[in-house]
Formats: C-alpha cells, structure tokens, sequence
C-alpha cells in the first residue's frame, strides 16, 4: 500500500474536479471536503470515491456548474435548492447559511434538495465549532436498509453528525451511520473475503446472513439495533428523522427514491422529489449560557467520561472524535495510504482526463 | 388486573399533586402529562410512579410551587430554570415557550435546568403538532448506562423524541430510549422473574448477563446497538448528545451527576449544575415549504413505508407512533389497567393524603 501527501492528492483531485468543469473555488471547496475523509481515516468516503463522482458526472447527474440557491427563508431557517451540484460543494454553501443564520437568530437550521454525496457528515458539523457554536448535519443516502420486519430496501445508511466545542479539550465529534455498522466496513471485509458479523445484514428472503455480499445480492442492511428484541425499531426511527428532515422538508427525493450513489442501483423513474437531501444546525452555546461557561464543563464532561472505569484495563474509553483525531495527526505526518486498487483507479481517472497523478 | 378509567385516574392524581401544595392549574398540567404515559402504554411512566414523584418531594427535591422562568434568550432559543419543580409541569412550559419562539422565528429551542422527571419525552413533542410544527424532546435521567468499553453508570436511558405531521395519515410519532430497550421492559421481566435478552445490560464487573436484576445489583444497561461490533458508540454517543444539550447547555448536572429518580441510588453531594435538564424543538414546517405540501409528502412517506415488503406476511411494518395509539383507543374504550402492586401502592397514598382512590 503506497502512502500519498494531502497536497498530492489535493492537486490532483482539484485539477479533477476542474476538468469536470468546476469552477476554481469550487473546485478548491469539493477537494477540501472529499480529502477531509482521507485524513479522518474514513477511506470509504474520501479520494476513493473520486471516480464515482466522474461517473455521475458522466450520466449527467452532477451539474458541474450550479446555481445553488436560497428558495425559502425565515430568520433561523433556509432551504436550498442545489441545482444537482456536487455535494461536496452544496453542503458547504448551505452549512455557512446555517451558520449566518444562527449568529442573528441564535440558531440556524438549513433543508437542501436536489444535491447528491456530500463526503462525511462530520466535516460539515465542525464548520460550526469555530465559531463557538453547535453544529449539526444529516443525509439520505443510497436506499439499503430495511425497516424493522421488512425486507425491502427503503433508506439510506443515512448518518448523523454532531459536533460540540470544547474548552481544554479536543471538541466532542459524533459522526455515524444509523445502521450498525458504515457501509464502508463492509466494503473491507468483501475486498478481504471475510464474513459481516451477524446482525449486520439481512439476505433478499429477511434472513439474518454473515455473507458480506449479501447486499449486493439483494439483501439489505439492519438497523441500528438489529433485531427488534435489541432496539432496530430505534435504528428505523433515527434513519426515517434523517431522510424525512433532509428530503421530505426539503423537497428531495426521500426513501426508496433516493437517488443511489451506489454503481448496482439505478435511479427511480418516478422522482417524488429533487435529487439527495441533507440537512443542518447550527447552534450559538451563547444562546443558551455563556460560552466560556459551557465549554468548561465540556472540558469536565470529556474528562470525566474518559476516565470511567475500563471493562479492560487495556482498552480506554473513546471519547467520539478520538479516532478520528488520531487518524489526522498520524496522516498529516506519514501521507494517506492508498489501497492498490483505488491507486490504480485514480491513475486512470488520470490518465482519461489528461491530469497528473 | 383491575381497569380504571382516564377520569378516575385523573382526579385522584390531581388530588394527589394538589395534596403535595401544586396550584390547581399545575395539578392539572401534571396529571395530564403522567396520564399520556398510562394512555400510550409506557405504564412504567405513568400513573404507577406517582408515588416516586411523591417521594421525592418527601425529600424535599420537588418544589410545589415553582417560579419557573425564563432567564436566557435569543430570538430561536431559550434557557428556563425549573426551580426543582414537577417536571410533569416544568416540560410543559418549556415546550409552549419553544413554540412562540417558532411562530416567530421559524424554530424554537429550549434548554431547561433545575427540574427533574419529565414523564413520556413524546407527550412534549407530540405538542407541536397542532401548530404544524415537528416537534422535539429529549431528557437526561438517572445514570445507568455506561460507555462503550466501560462499566460505570454513567448517563441515563436519555430518551428522544419526534413528532412530524402528515396529512390523511396520522403523525410520525419516534420516542426512544438510547439504550437497547426501555427501563420499563426490564421491570416488567423482573416483576415476572425471567431473564433478560443477552445484550441489553452487564454486571458490576462488566460481562454480559441475562440477569434482568443485573442492575439494581451493581451492574448498568449497554448503549443501543449493545457491543462495539453492533455499534454500541452510536448508542454511546446518541445517549450524550442528549446529556450535553439538556444538561450542559441549561447548567443541570450531567453525566454520573444527573440526580436519579430510582430508589437504589442517591443524588451526588457534589453537584455540577442544577437538577435535571431537558431539551425541546419546534420547527415550523413551512418555515421550509408549504405545510400542506410538506404534510402530504408525509402521507405518502408513511404510506409507502408501511406497504414495504413484510419478512412475515403476518407482522406488519410500524410506523413509530403506532403501537401507542393502540393503546390509546383500546384505553379509552375499556380503562387503563393497573397491577395489583400498582394499585396497592395508590390505595396507600389516598390513605395517606386522604383523598379517596
């Protein structure tokens, strides 16, 4: 596995995205995001999926040059229309609405339609942390899993970010699939030929099954929980919030006509909406009590909960945002590693559009 | 089991709260809140513990007649303290606050401190439905669960909940604990004397138990998702994004501190904030696209969930809000049953206060 640095695959990405007709700036904002995931150590979001993007860009389904717009406002919330951009540069737009929004109104609340992959929630819920606030963000996602008691494929693996500052100490990033796992795990385990633990998946007939393929296979993905006897129905619920606040209030596709990213699934004929939906909070602590308050007992919230007593004295308590913290620090010294085949991917995307690996 | 109806049951608690010195106007915002619970199925949040809000008061913790008031604000956000008022009232209040702020801003967010109990999280949320807004609610409560890879009690079952409007079809209703499953399900299997389902909770030493009294012997409730593998760090960090913006935001105690209300444990003599705290939101729906449009996406939202492909052609696909409003119908019609133990412990407290059951 060959490691590459940030600004290697910065260039390239970004000369990428301007070949596609990008903008410049834009071009510069959608290589920031998608490298985010690099550096956080979510491989399965980052450079890897550089050629998918090109691939909807191919099928028309990315309009490189958008004019993504305000449509609908109120003092503390907006929707916007991405005009089927990429995600990576939509999502970053309507983030800092939400952000503007919350420094006149306390909070800022921003519903996006017709826009697509946005990259890792939680890079866009951190937006909010430098300016002391709360951020937030959410999206539908290519339809995989299935309700409790179903077994049709009807929403996204559609992941929840939440990102809180901190005074002393690192801020507290949530950022997760509702769903037990991320879908790019079990990417790894198929490319190494392993099994998927049990209660991960289901097979086309709604059998529990440790096949890894399984999904691609027809089968579908659980919910957070599982089983209904270990909370699924919980998992179904916090997938339906996301896909309804970010596609349903929105006006995009929500559900099982959310358009997929994924290669084996094709968009539905019969759109009830425009495009992906996201959706993001921002919001003022000062809005609630005095900031430099409320990050000091973030500080002892951290610290209290790192220091809980271990089941294993080898294992410490992971604060969320602790691993990915580790991944950033680890890549920014030592380059990114590239799996062979996504080198040899990129190489070609390379090589089609006239670009420099 | 004996069945008593709503009005039995709702002029005995009012004489109750009446008795423990609430205005009569509070007794009835109380009663109404306790009796939702009983009304929804969640006995273990009903009626059956009005002797525990009684006990607490016994200790001084409840104060009847609270000055609850609003001591932050920005046009979408308000702080309330709940001068250690009955949460059953405190909420209330709370909510009606995060639906002007809504009117007028288009969301409304409330954090409160210095209160305790809340009853069902989704009574709260359901409130914003009438105004067409979606609503929210989320408590901490007492610490019983621990991190991933921990065996401390370090946060409570912190429930969330959310109500959006539809049309034609009746609201999506989401209340959950972040845990597995309910504390109320394991009091039911420790009333019967069964075990519990391997995953939801683990001993004072940190393995995994069927013991349904596992943890009132020292032991905590695993986060939703169970272990690691199954994504018990989303159930970790869903459960402390509830702790942070009831607590941490309003200045309530959080974590290990927050005061519980089970009889086994007592509250902290080092506290780090004021009583319980809770969170509420109110977004208007078209504050992002016109309601009906918005509420007849939903109809068919639900709908097409609902018709989704069955595992069992004989368990249907629920859709979060309707098994509670099956108890509601059939509780209406033929009463609410009680246990007899439940019943027993009402008697005594009539006695007590001299009101009669």
């Amino acid at each position: 596995m060959n490691h590459f640095s940030y600004d290697q695959l910065y260039r390239f990405s970004k000369d990428i995205f301007i070949a596609m007709g990008c903008p410049e700036s834009d071009a510069e904002t959608a290589t920031k995001t998608l490298l985010s995931a690099d550096m956080r150590g979510v491989d399965s979001h980052g450079v890897a999926r550089l050629s998918g993007y090109v691939r909807l860009w191919d099928k028309q389904r990315i309009n490189a040059k958008p004019d993504i717009k305000v449509i609908h406002e109120t003092p503390s919330t907006a929707t916007i229309d991405g005009d089927a951009g990429l995600g990576l540069v939509v999502a970053p737009f309507a983030m800092q609405v939400a952000i503007e929004k919350a420094k006149n109104a306390g909070t800022g609340w921003v519903a996006v339609k017709n826009s697509n992959h946005y990259g890792i929630a939680g890079y866009h819920a951190m937006k909010a942390l430098d300016h002391d606030m709360i951020g937030m963000s959410m999206t539908n996602a290519s339809p995989l899993v299935s309700p409790t008691f179903s077994k049709e494929r009807m929403l996204g693996t559609n992941p929840i970010a939440v990102a809180i500052p901190a005074n002393e100490q690192p801020p507290f990033v949530g950022d997760f699939a509702t769903t037990p796992a991320a879908n790019g795990k079990l990417e790894v385990l198929m490319r190494k030929g392993e099994n998927a633990p049990l209660g991960w998946i289901q097979d086309q007939g709604g059998q529990s099954t440790d096949n890894a393929h399984g999904i691609k296979e027809g089968g579908s993905w659980l919910p957070l929980g599982g089983d209904r006897e270990h909370g699924s129905h919980k998992g179904f619920i916090l997938g339906s919030i996301v896909d309804i606040f970010s596609a349903v209030l929105s006006g995009a596709n929500y559900g099982p006509w959310a358009p997929p990213f994924v290669t084996f699934l094709e968009p539905s004929k019969d759109p009830v909406g425009e495009g992906l939906g996201h959706f993001f909070g921002a919001m003022r602590v000062d809005a609630f009590r005095p900031a430099e308050e409320f990050k000091s007992h973030m500080d002892n919230w951290i610290t209290r909960f790192r220091e809980s007593d271990r089941t294993d004295a080898n294992q410490p308590v992971v604060i969320p945002g602790d691993p990915e913290r580790t991944y950033e620090k680890e890549r920014s010294e030592n380059g990114i590693p590239l799996l062979e085949p996504v080198e040899k991917d990129l190489r070609a995307l390379g090589e089609r559009f006239g670009v420099k690996f």
